[in-house]
């Protein structure tokens, strides 16, 4: 059963119509296919926040079809792809970044090129190229029936800046930020350990638009109110957030940015 | 087969990856769960309104898995809680108010507290909590097996101030507004008989921001453009609106500000 | 199996609860039904980009049953429609224009007028009488046993302003803008060739707030960064966008505007 689930995740904007078109076109196809809509809020062409988000959210459905969309390249020279995953689920989206996470998370073992028709529209590939290959697979068609096998292990990977660490001190950049104003940041857990962030310390947070003492925390809940709080996310992700507040606001994030937790010495005795 | 609904509210945001993450989670457990999304524009941490809407919505679909998050208090004290209802539903979410008054209105007959692994994430309950009871429950498991049974009487409810009304006058405080503006009020239909308001009286409304003309009407276009309608809404409560206008921006109107109603007297003749 | 299929557009708000309360009664009504979300997002009241939405996109499931609501003048005297088309599919909604253009693009075959309860709330007809009328028509209930018999070519239509051309001008109305800040026009291929616009052309496009210099192009990456791009839009209309950057912003466009598109001529050699 679970090779008729289709997960869809793209920057066209919630309940926005050219999610609507994606569906129409895989309902059109089979309406016994399961649709599950991973998100459709990723920022406008943010091909990386979009490719880490995939990623993680396609490990719970490690045998469905992820059809994956932010494509600011629309029409342009990039390549349309759909892969093939160790686990049995499948790929299908833009080579421009997005699918390079979970190629390697997942284990891409084939994949082959999607054929663009040139007579059709060029602005609008999610509807005409990749949610019917999706469809295609998620009936079970074979993978090599929809392109030209090409080498998997050329997936386009997106660059995540490392962070940089020093004693009490981590400079990493902004993934992005949610709508509770959570910022998400470019660093995981070893690289708070590195740091020497640990649970309990004080610490000063600089954003690119303002600053805020923290602590280190372990939920929102564990910091006074109006204390900004440095967590591992629930992805495994250093994050920052504000109990009851909006710490992305404070602190003027935004994805690319860079944002730097440094522990507060304390107070001399 | 109503056993295998399974709603979903939260305030997460439309198509967000949080809700995507639940959405996940369900299917992942099993594909045939019929997934209904009641809202996920819920104000950021609004328990309140949220409590409200979650009652009304499953009243029409009271054999359903009722899954719930709005949590400002998440990996904090509060109790995650799974109730059996009378007709045969169930509610899963936080103790903090939020399923206060469906299970009220549907009847909680037996509840358990779910255990929380204090190695997790503290972060995302409705992930790593809430939605695999739910799907747990949609799949037909004894509430029993989930976690430890509490008395359902026990279960937080929300408070929602009283109105005050008084001859041709209804004050109240504001529940929430909606997209097209519509101001909804702590008050129902027998408090707008308390008060007087009478279909076809003129009223004058005052809100935390501004004030208008308003008529007591049936729907939006019974009202002169330009003037404000104060009606029964669709769930009976009273509410106020502007016919092709946002009520809400003209009176400054916010969830828990106040909002007054005063019959204006008719010119003397 | 396709009979089965219902879609649904409104103005609603993405995953607001006047949405979840539509997909309510259709689970409550069959859990079997297979809901497509066309929209939710269109513009308040907009009930001609509406039309133009739902136009298009159910042309690729003729033969599901299409509830749209949008519709400002609820409760007041507008019919409320249920017709069948001629590829087996239906439509639900206010005959105010919303169902105009899908009767035409699929054919309205036989229509009711579906009884409107006088003593029910008058805000919600989108709950209270087409979504229970749509379940009706999925479930394979015969149209006339919904309502009252009327004559499909009735239908109210929206007007579409017609565009003007001359040689190298083209002047439309602007019909909607989406989240990319593409601006679609009132104007279709026919128009761009009747005003001579023709792919690698130089113009300028000047909007209700604003203007800029643009190439006609085939896709948003034919042009350098910072022109705009007039483009057949993946709908076959006339449409504005910028690559990377936000047309509509910059043209000051809104929906019911006007919008030139003027050729600019070769710079003398």
């Amino acid at each position: 059963v679970s090779a008729r689930v289709v997960t869809l995740l793209t920057d066209y904007g919630p309940h926005s119509e050219h999610v609507g078109a994606l569906h129409a076109v895989l309902v059109a196809a089979d309406p016994e296919i399961v649709r599950v809509d991973f998100a459709h809020d990723i920022p406008l062409g943010d091909i990386r926040f979009g490719a880490v988000v995939l990623a993680r959210l396609a490990l719970g459905l490690a045998q469905a079809v992820h059809l994956a969309v932010v494509d600011p390249g629309v029409g342009s020279g990039r390549r349309a792809l759909a892969v093939r995953l160790a686990g049995g689920g499948c790929l299908v989206g833009p080579d421009n970044g997005l699918l390079g996470p979970v190629a390697v998370a997942l284990g891409a073992v084939r994949a082959v090129e999607l054929p663009v028709n040139p007579g059709r529209a060029a602005t609008f590939d999610g509807r005409d190229v990749f949610a019917p290959a999706a469809a295609r697979l998620a009936r079970g068609e074979d993978l090599e029936r929809l392109g030209t096998p090409v080498n998997p292990a050329g997936i386009t990977q997106v660059r995540v800046p490392r962070p940089a660490t020093s004693p009490g001190v981590l400079k990493a950049e902004i993934l992005g930020c949610d709508r509770f104003g959570n910022v998400q940041l470019a660093a995981r857990s070893e690289d708070a350990r590195a740091a020497g962030l640990v649970t309990g310390l004080s610490a000063e947070v600089t954003g690119p638009g303002g600053r805020g003492a923290a602590v280190v925390a372990r939920t929102f809940g564990d910091a006074a109110r109006g204390l900004l709080v440095v967590y591992l996310d629930s992805h495994g992700y250093v994050a920052v957030a504000e109990n009851l507040g909006d710490a992305a606001a404070r602190l003027g994030a935004r994805a690319g940015g860079a944002l730097t937790v440094a522990v507060t010495p304390a107070p001399a005795p």
